[in-house]
């Protein structure tokens, strides 16, 4: 380490702007999983969590709207994985091992994707610890396929894949506007499933009560015009105000990881995408810190 | 053609995703006319037939909201028309053959644009056939110049040019928003004209009954933050629910064309504007197909 | 000058669209700040006044929404100041000149930005001549850092400035929605501060009734979806329509200064924001100059 | 006209840098022809004049290699013509007015393109005033079709169209190196044809002596990785300095007319290709301004 | 099919320019592997074949280089595969099939990439038909890697698992000049090994005589003045016509198989790269077709 | 600090590739100098630091051409200066602070910038620790303006102030091919000037023997073609194999302090330019690590 005459000269910070609590004394913890290659359309998720840290000082870390401040939330960056862009199991693999890793040292893990077929990894992790996880799914994409074009780790099947973990009636999706009919009919059938809006999670609180959740966020659930920089964008979604206000509502829940998953910075040449996701990161870490 | 053991092998198609009913058997025709010599500010709506094509594949062929797969939907795709980006009267003849062809054919041609110059085209070929035509004008600008820097087939010009064919009381436009004062004048005394809003099309059903209508749908209706990639943006638009609840009041109407225009994919970087001009042809094709 | 033959050939103006009123005759004048080195975060604010001129023209000069046309309301356009992207105080200055000059002239300037420092050189100037100046502040964030990393005069500071010269009760600040807890403390303390909407100006008529007002827009108001093409996007804002609203009711006040500020049009790859900025300063300035 | 007040303050200029040379004073005078309607391929020449504007005050008026300033060589700049994006026809009577009226006036024309296909309306105002003019034409491409897609006036057919005009043996053409096999035979029998390389341009001034010439510069005659920001890259082009070299080989010459097109900024994010037309630009007006 | 009214209406085409040769009848044939999910550090290659496609109609098929024509040289153009951006074994097979079927045609595959890890499935078809096959190597990496991040088949190890296939001196490897130092060393025992340059390609024909070769071009191998838009851009590459001098030298090799990998459109905003990659490909079918 | 169980997981680093070296034991530091405030023309360059630390992990640790690699080099980073885009004395304070510890620990100061005007921070350290200073300066411009507009401290004027404190005879510049006549003549009299080209560096090792020296590399000085991404590119520019010879030629000199400036990532889309800029770095710190 550079001597005590550096200490006096500012540096720039690496961490999610806000987020630099010790580890020890954190209760939320975020890391980054920069990986994309199960993408089906269009790569470039693996550049969200860097594109969110650094844009993340653009934000003030008081939330007005809350009235509360980032820097009282205590929450720790660990960074980003270090992920190949090959096969899934084994990328899977590491994310699992972060989440766990994160879940025994008594803290709740906070990922930021990456594309979606990384949820799967965290859930795993979440499983290993609380058996009777619920899992709340928020996307605009049921992501139920069998598998696509074979491939059955792809994003497009990552909520599949949870539900042979979980079985019926413990994945809650909303706000869900796109998939196969096959898709629909499935969700009908085996998930707790209210599409097109998230009018519905005021129930949920108490329904689950002090039930373990993980929450996935699928950013674009948001309207394109609110997030542009997805890769799968489909119209007509939810608004901005609409997103927080679902947010507030799960925060009740006794939610044990998280995670914020598809910005794609190569899709938002303003930048405006990644101040949308940089800002409902620390709205949603401030209602998990404060939850009253 | 290469032997059987190529027939396993699978391959990307060419076509809008869900557009491969055989012609024969198909009711509604696609075709794409990418031209925009015509685009007096911003030239790029001649790439919106190839890149629609293309981003089709991102959205899936069912349509939650209307509980429709365009599989069911019987729609063949013929490709573009491989047009030079010169003088409008040979474009304009070529639009009119393809249009008229498909028409003569007994079927529904559905134009992907290119600039709205080329709707011309297409209303000549309906006219041919149907001279007791009604057109529906959805857009942002009046089109109605005598003529643009004394170029009498530029797109601001293409609703006087259709006029000049139709006369009064034939042309009905919706959701106007920007014109010269002139221009507006000409609307109000010559034309169906409800500037601002689609909401007077809920009475059209009923006043033309049976006659048969052209639909022209310039997408910079829309609100800039909807789609903000077309060559002249115009803010203080209408929405995507908004657009689809007006085009759902056109199921009623005796639909003998109609067209998608100026969709311009080098001015939507993040290709988000491609994807709403795709799932607004999908869900309009599902309600000509499904019209009850 | 060249000879009489090339007045028939017609040529491109270099002024914002229907402004080009005899400077003698005119009422509202235009001038750009091409500026930006005070931005903290991403630069390319200097580029807004070209971009706005070379788009307008992509706009009418008549509102349907107002039933005026710019050609009516007699503005002149002097086209932009040549500023060096060095030092605050020397460019302060120049504003401050240009816009005293005009002032003195009996005339009202309207400054297209550039960064939001600079409306600090402008304000002096009309302070100079209107000692009972009143602020009105339009902006998504307080700017009322007492510095920036030591920078007193950036952008993050200068309604904090324009406080230093006119004391408390005397800036009206609307739409804010991001800032330090202390802004907001300093904010609820010092000024006549109305977070998160535009409401509140329906009672400012009354309230100044005829003294001297200043009016100062950061397009960062809106909400990103609106206007990403800006330095600090910050989702949540308020709507074009809203925008234009508010406004309308500050049509009865006594302006004697104006401007618009913050537009980057290296962030708008699609042309979108930049419409968006000429559309609302077309309809400001028809308020401005009928303002009944 | 603003007051003496306002003399003082440093405003931005229109012109490219250092062509203020009072029109009457001068003897090259630069107009610009923003049009692309002819572009076969992609558009964004009409945005060259602008942008090389624009840009040129990135850099000097002086040229170290020639050691001469433009500031000393007298160039004037009337501006931009206003065109329709229509027909050709049209538009090449307007670039033929200006290029004519400044003929007239005893000067030079340069203009700014714009699509090659302008170069036709610029020649046949030379050939009016000089019916034994020379062309010297440097060009990636044979521009020689006798129509593309039916459309005659096309960028592809511009040196066709003035080979219409001049007939055998008074075109100069250099460093083609992309065309059909037609039309390289073609040019071989009509045209004085020197494919690849521009070096046999050295022979040209003993040959043409005084005869009055006119230039056609395309830029894609250079290296793509050199100038990429054109509609037609065509790669295995010459050099930055090699052009130089022959632009310097054409001093001599009794140039009567010349011109510069297909820059196209909108395929230039970089703004490299802008940089390298304006530093050619400049250093040919001092190769013409001081022939030595 | 549509009736023979549309025969005369001319349409667009999906092929590669001048590569609409019946499959029966020719002897080259290409088609495209849209694959990137190996790529370690950027994605965009999958966009590659596309692309070039579809800017391949901006070149002629005329070379005049060559003095051939590509309509000449009897090229098939079989489309793309369509590929899941998943686990590359089951992507790998898919090339591998494709290719064999055109092998087992008598005809010689011509793969357009896609990231370069998709050559091990092309190799292995042309090692079950020629198990004495050569592979000539031309790329700026060694893609030498035994694993990249536990990663096997990415395209950093593309040649390693080539050479577990065909062992030592049975891979020509020219141009290298990035990878790790234990790269070079393996590369310099186990392969015939001529980095930086291309110049050691002249004497392998008079080695190699006839026995078969599969050549596969990465084209980061060109230097990124010439070819930015690649997704590992390395600086201090060859240029354009050495590259096309040393596939000249590659004519009299007995080719079963070639491929051309890494254009990466996303990173090729001007489309120069595009051109580039599509006018290589071009030359050297000419020279494939045309040998001697 | 988490716990053991994190150590196995492989995380994402922030420093330059290959530069992890501990502080106490590396000889050469890098830090980033993030500012572009001074820029005249277009600003970017802030982002420069953070770019190329990214970038360079597509790179290689290891040089074929030298045969060392940068894990055995012993370079440190310390990150970026947090620096506010304001006065220029502020931020040039903090900069001569970064690099003045880093002199006074014995060690060499690599600065990555930001624009060029910081070097002025850094050479006033160096004159700190050494009065006898030489500097080398290799740029395309003169950078020898008296002030900018009136700015002092603009990137325009940075080797000026640099002269004000070393005086006649000191300042070594190599490759200038742009600035003003005066800029030109100024050089010619007080500088070791040697426009052009850097054939003259050959000569400075046996000239300067032991003298301390600091060397400023401004990236433009090579050709656009070879890095497009930078605020004020001057075509006519040296290549990449160029430069690093002439590095290599400063190899035997005693550097004591060095920067490499002006990479603007905003304007490299591609990439390709920030990989040039890394790769340059690369070698440089190799030969100034293993001088022999």
């Amino acid at each position: 380490m550079p001597g005590s005459e550096f200490s006096e000269i500012p540096r720039e910070a690496n961490h999610f702007c806000g987020c630099d609590c010790p580890f020890d004394q954190s209760r939320l913890v975020l890391f980054g999983a920069p990986y994309d290659a199960s993408a089906s359309f269009r790569p470039g998720a693996r550049f969200g969590p860097s594109a969110m840290r650094r844009d993340s000082w653009g934000l003030e870390t008081y939330s007005p709207l809350l009235d509360k401040d980032l820097e009282d939330a205590c929450v720790s960056d660990l960074g980003d994985l270090e992920l190949p862009q090959g096969p899934a199991s084994k990328v899977l693999d590491q994310v699992q091992a972060m989440a766990g890793a994160i879940i025994r040292s008594g803290k709740i893990p906070v990922m930021i994707g990456g594309d979606h077929s990384l949820t799967l990894g965290a859930v795993r992790a979440a499983l290993e610890a609380y058996p009777q996880l619920h899992i709340v799914h928020l996307d605009a994409h049921t992501d139920l396929r069998e598998d696509y074009l074979g491939h059955a780790y792809s994003h497009a099947s990552v909520i599949r894949r949870c539900h042979d973990l979980v079985g019926d009636g413990r994945i809650h999706a909303y706000g869900i506007r796109s998939g196969l009919k096959a898709e629909f009919d499935f969700a009908r059938q085996h998930l707790d499933f209210h599409p097109f809006s998230l009018e519905a999670l005021a129930d949920l609180a108490s329904t689950l009560k002090d039930q373990p959740v993980y929450i996935t966020l699928d950013l674009d659930i948001l309207d394109p015009s609110i997030l542009p920089g997805t890769g799968t964008p489909e119209p007509g979604g939810i608004g901005f105000h609409e997103l927080l206000s679902a947010l507030a509502l799960t925060a009740p829940l006794r939610v044990v990881g998280a995670d914020l998953m598809e910005l794609s910075p190569p899709l938002d040449p303003s930048g405006a995408s990644t101040a949308v996701a940089c800002k409902i990161l620390r709205e949603w870490l401030l209602l998990m810190a404060f939850p009253s």
